[in-house]
């Protein structure tokens, strides 16, 4: 499959959006508006161009919100050969992408991601999602409701990563680092080298970015491979779910930085991961998110786990590493032996 | 591809059940309890089993409803590798397809259709859908919201059909005349021969459903001969639509079949058909379907076509046919043209 991804996205926005009936821009309130000044000036050249804004976060991925989307589009006489173009970071590319993948089952989608975060992991791999609306006495879960669906282009633009707060930078960084232990060699040993901080990462955006682009092709659907994708998730969800439940901020990127501190204690005992490498690679990552880590207990953590999607006949799985670049994408936890390892990695970081 | 369809539906749905972790049945509440304990008694052997019931009809296709599927879902721990199973109408699998198709991505999913209209139609092809809420000063717009996703096997099932309605037999004969036209030769011959009563075209069931089904395979996600499938339902979603706002009942296949008639109508005067067949056909299909049917002027008709999920930079697109099983599913009304047609015909036929 052809890359989606490109750094030329003026021109392939500009060629997308003559081929389109109608435009709907889908944007982050919360940006500069230069952003979607930038983004509208070249759509409304070609085609008639709308815009719809919401304040990005995960309390838009609801089907409210998508319904919302769906009414605009019909307003605006939408038809097939529309265009949706998602600006914004990941919650407005999920959400946005799940809207265009089911009006009139599917209309072209154009993700502008305007974070590391949506940059190297959300908007990549046409996997969209919005959240199940809270239930009494059974919370939030997260991207349950969802479609694969591709979109013509994921355009980058460095200079929209200006404006991006430190702690967002943090948790992009987190999916950066999954990649790295995920390819190895090379790639994570000059990483490594660099700390998150905006003008080091961005010469790496689009080299982590084509990790996850080259696993995802691979296996689109996610029957083998991609699962690897999870590394550092099972956990890191757990978390970033119950510090939700408790109205704590928890970043994704920074929950998944924890969830691959455990996955590697945990490839040590099971996996047989070097445990000398482990802990440079633990003590690498550590250094760099925030310490005091406040976590629950092994039970509630394991409640979570034992929801989550990619569990298969009631079984809690896991993505763990035999080496740097080496995954073993399908482990299955047994509560006692989780447990043991929680409560040790709990004692060591928290 | 291989064929969906099946009449040994009991075999396929055991092995279905025995693959998944857990089942969910979507089953119509108004059908003879049997009819779903039949289906129970399979799944159950194999996995646990539960059902979800809903009085089928348009209004379930809301995203209301497909929100009680998910949670449903959720709460009897559905993971990827569950079954949802719709038993039922076109709106039950319309509905339910759309659930299973975006749970957690997709899960895997058969339809058990229990009328005509979804043996033949609904059922076949992969659509699913559920129509956008009501909105102020705007009308119910059908199927704007769907996925294109693949049922693991539609079983046909002949003895599900005692319990229907005469009416309901008439409207899924309108999706067969339709294939018939589409097909041509012997098989619109040996339809014409029949009327719509259920011991008729019983054998003729399967045969019309393969016709959709290898129009579908042809060309899975509409980009060309698949829109043929269209035929009549240009104006008959239109009048169908209309008698709704109206708080009047037309069945659907009733409203396809007036289509029919009326694409006939212009087929004649557009694509050069033949007017002495055309003429014989009409008659025909006229003299199955109610008399006196009370439709809108064009203005009102031209409204709801042009709001069709069909059309394309604004441009009303309907399917006319040059000779029977031969079809132009691209051609472009004028306003103008439309309105003289219309009024002649609808001077014809109420």
């Amino acid at each position: 499959m052809e890359s989606h991804l490109t750094t030329s996205w003026e021109n392939k926005l500009s060629l997308a959006s003559s081929e389109a009936s109608s435009i709907l821009v889908i944007a982050d309130s919360n940006l500069p508006k230069s952003y979607s000044k930038e983004v509208l000036d070249i759509c409304n050249k070609e085609s008639p161009t709308h815009i719809i804004s919401f304040e990005g976060g995960e309390g838009i991925k609801t089907l409210s919100h998508v319904s919302e989307v769906y009414v605009h589009l019909e307003k605006m006489g939408a038809d097939r050969k529309s265009l949706v173009v998602c600006l914004g970071g990941g919650t407005i590319t999920d959400m946005g992408g799940f809207a265009a993948s089911t009006y009139k089952r599917g209309v072209s989608l154009v993700h502008l991601p305007t974070t590391v975060l949506a940059m190297v992991d959300a908007a990549i791999g046409g996997k969209t999602g919005v959240n199940t609306e809270m239930q009494e006495n059974f919370g939030l879960l997260k991207n349950q409701i969802g479609t694969f669906y591709n979109p013509k282009m994921v355009g980058i633009n460095h200079n929209w990563l200006q404006s991006l707060k430190e702690e967002e930078i943090l948790s992009g960084w987190g999916e950066m680092v999954k990649h790295a232990l995920l390819k190895g060699g090379t790639h994570l040993k000059e990483l490594m080298k660099l700390s998150p901080k905006l003008e080091d990462l961005s010469p790496m955006l689009i080299r982590s970015a084509r990790i996850k682009e080259a696993i995802v092709n691979r296996d689109e659907k996610e029957i083998g491979e991609r699962a690897s994708l999870n590394l550092g998730h099972t956990v890191g969800h757990a978390i970033e779910s119950l510090a939700h439940d408790q109205g704590r901020e928890m970043k994704h990127g920074v929950a998944v930085a924890w969830g691959l501190v455990f996955a590697l204690e945990a490839s040590v005992m099971k996996m047989g991961f070097d445990p000398t490498t482990a802990e440079e690679l633990q003590n690498w990552i550590v250094s760099e998110i925030l310490k005091g880590i406040e976590v629950d207990g092994a039970d509630a953590v394991w409640s979570k786990m034992s929801q989550d999607k990619k569990n298969v006949k009631g079984n809690v799985i896991d993505v763990l590493m035999i080496a740097p670049g080496e995954v073993k994408w399908d482990f299955v936890w047994e509560r006692e032996e989780f447990t043991i390892l929680w409560e040790k990695f709990r004692g060591r970081y928290t």
